[in-house]
C-alpha cells in the first residue's frame, strides 16, 4: 500500500497558493517500539501555520522547505507496538498531513467517540477552545457587565470567546466578515451585537455597538479592525493578542496607528500569548469547556471540507474567511 | 501685595509656545477655615501636562484656556487657618502657578526639610521617583541577570528606573538624547550601556547593547525608539507604557510600525499605567525610596531654572530634552 503527503514546496511570498504545496507518494511507514501506525481521520488547519511558512522564528520552529507539514489531527490506530493502544482506538496530537504517519505513543492522546464527537478535539475541546477559555479568563478577566469585543468572531476560537463572554455576564460584540456569519453569533449563540467589517464605518459601527466602551478586546484579526476599537477602551482595559490573522499574509511590515497612547491613557493592558504558555493547566481547561458542551451551554460550528487533496485549499480558505467555526478536513 | 499667576491662554498646536501662556497680575488671595496661604518655592514641570492642554480626555481632565496651569509644587506657608499646619511649614501639593496660593489643608503634606531637600517631593521621592518604582517593579517585574531598556533614561523617571534595575541586578540599557546625558548614565549612575538616539543607527546600537534581547522595556517616549526595541523582545517580555513624550506635540495621529505581531510571537505584555493607580500604595514606594536614598544607593539630577516668569521656558523645555533629571523652577 501506498502514503501519500503534503510538503512545504516553496516559501509563499504573500497569500499561499497551489505552488506552495507539493503532493508526493511515498511507502507506508513501519512502526517501531513504541510508536503506533495511524490511518489520518481529520485534519486541522489553522492560521498560525502560516506563521512557521517564515523563514524567520515565530511561535514554533519555521517549516524548512521539503518538510511534510504538521498540524493538529485525528487518526486511528491501524497497527500498535505500544502497550497504551490498540488497533481501533481514535487518537490525536499533532501529525504530518499524510493518509498514514506513524507516531511515538508518548506524543498522542487517545479520544472517546463516545463522550464528544471525535472532532471537537480539534475545536472546541482542543487548542482553538483553550486558547478561547484560558486567553479570554486568564488575561482578559472580564466581570459581570463588562463589554467584551472579539474580532474573527465567527472563527474556532472566536465562537467559543463569544459564547464564554455571555456565560460570564458580558455583553458581547463579534466583529466577522460576512451578515451571514454575524447571524449565527447573534441568532445562535447569543452575541448582543455584531459588525460586518466588510460593510461601511466600521469605528461607527463599533461605537454603536458599545455604547459602555469596551472593556475587554479579544484580538484575532489585528490591522484596521483593532484601530476601530483603540478610542473606545475604558480605563483599565485588557487586550487580548492571539492572533493577527489579517497581517500573516503581508509581504512588509504593518504600519498604522501604534496604540501606545491608548494604552497610556487608559491605563490599559496588551498581552499577547500562545496556548503553550497554559500547557500545564489543560486539564483544567478542557474539564471546564466539555461541562459547559455537556450541559448545552456552549455551541460549536465546524466546517469540514472532504478530501485530503483539499487540504491546502482548506487552508488558503481561511485567510479569506471562508470558515465558519473550525476548519477541518475530512480525509 | 499682588500676586502673579500664568494662565493657559490658547490650545497649542503642535509645540507649545510663549503664546501658549499668559501672565496676570491678581490681589493676593485670602485663607478661609481650613486653608493656608502659600508662597510658592518651586514648581514641577512635567510632560504630562501637554496631555491636560489637549481639548480630549487624556489622564485628567483637560485645561480650559483662562485656567491657570497647574502641577506639583512646594510651598511655604506664610498665614494658616487649618490646625495642621502652621507659618514656616513647608509643604507639597497640587498648586496653580502663581507666586501665591490658598490651598485646603487636606490637600497638601509637610515635608521635613531635615530628611532631603525639599525639591526631592517632586523628583526621586514624589511622583517621578513612584513611577519609576511601581512601573519597574510591579509591571516590569524585573529578574536577576535580564536585561531592561529604559527610554528617556535621563529624565526624573528614567535615571530612577536604571538605578532600580541595577538595584534589581539587571543589565540597563539606557537610551538618551546627548552624548553628556549618556555619560552622566554610565559613570554616575553605572548603567550598563547607552544610546544617543540622534546619532545613527538605533536599531543596531539597540541589538549590540542587548546581546541577550530584552526583557523589560520602560517607555517614556514612544514612536521610533520604541519600534527599534519590538523586534529584540524575548519571549515573556514586559513594556511599561509611562509616558509617550515624543508624540505629545503631533498634531496627527502617531503612524508606524504596529507592536501587537510582536507581542504576539512573543507572549509579551505592554502595560499602560498613570501613577494614581498604586496610590494606596505610596507610602510603600516612598519607604522604600527614601531608604535607599539615605543609603547612598540610589542618587538624584535635578535641573533647576531661577524665576516665577521661566516657567514656561522650562515646560516647553522638556520636549527638547534640555533637562537632566528633574526639570524644577525656583520661584
Amino acid at each position: 500500500m501506498q502514503n501519500k503527503e503534503i510538503r512545504f514546496a516553496s516559501r509563499p511570498a504573500g497569500m499561499p497558493s497551489a505552488e506552495t504545496f507539493q503532493f508526493v507518494e511515498t511507502d507506508l511507514p513501519q512502526p517501531g517500539d513504541g510508536e503506533v501506525l495511524l490511518r489520518t481521520l481529520y485534519i486541522s488547519v489553522d492560521p498560525y501555520l502560516r506563521g512557521r511558512m517564515r523563514p524567520g522564528r515565530s511561535y514554533v520552529a519555521p517549516f524548512e522547505v521539503g518538510d511534510v507539514i504538521s498540524s493538529g489531527a485525528v487518526a486511528e490506530v491501524v497497527e500498535s507496538r505500544a502497550p497504551q493502544f490498540q488497533k481501533g482506538d481514535v487518537v490525536t496530537g499533532m501529525m504530518g498531513w499524510r493518509l498514514f504517519n506513524v507516531a511515538k505513543a508518548s506524543e498522542l492522546r487517545k479520544i472517546d467517540p463516545q463522550l464528544a464527537p471525535v472532532t471537537t478535539s480539534l475545536g472546541v475541546l482542543g487548542m482553538p477552545g483553550l486558547t478561547a477559555y484560558f486567553g479570554l479568563l486568564d488575561i482578559g478577566a472580564p466581570k459581570e457587565g463588562e463589554t467584551v469585543v472579539v474580532s474573527g468572531a465567527a472563527g474556532a476560537v472566536g465562537t467559543t470567546v463569544c459564547q464564554i463572554a455571555k456565560l460570564k455576564g458580558c455583553r458581547a460584540v463579534g466583529i466577522a466578515g460576512s451578515d451571514e456569519k454575524n447571524r449565527y453569533l447573534e441568532q445562535e449563540l447569543g452575541v448582543d451585537a455584531t459588525i460586518n467589517y466588510k460593510n461601511g464605518d466600521v469605528a461607527q459601527a463599533l461605537k454603536d455597538a458599545c455604547p459602555k466602551g469596551v472593556d475587554v478586546y479579544f484580538d484575532n484579526v489585528g490591522g484596521e479592525v483593532s484601530d476601530a476599537v483603540m478610542p473606545l477602551l475604558n480605563h483599565g482595559a485588557r487586550l487580548i493578542i492571539c492572533g493577527q490573522i489579517s497581517l500573516y499574509n503581508l509581504d512588509k511590515q504593518d504600519i498604522g496607528p501604534r496604540p501606545q497612547p491608548y494604552l497610556l491613557v487608559n491605563s490599559a493592558l496588551m498581552q499577547g500569548f500562545i496556548i503553550s504558555d497554559y500547557a500545564s493547566r489543560f486539564p483544567e481547561g478542557v474539564t471546564q469547556l466539555a461541562g459547559w458542551l455537556g450541559a448545552g451551554k456552549l455551541k460549536y460550528a465546524e466546517t469540514i471540507v472532504e478530501g485530503f487533496e483539499n487540504t491546502p485549499q482548506a487552508f488558503i480558505g481561511l485567510f479569506s474567511g471562508e470558515n465558519l467555526g473550525k476548519q477541518i478536513v475530512k480525509v
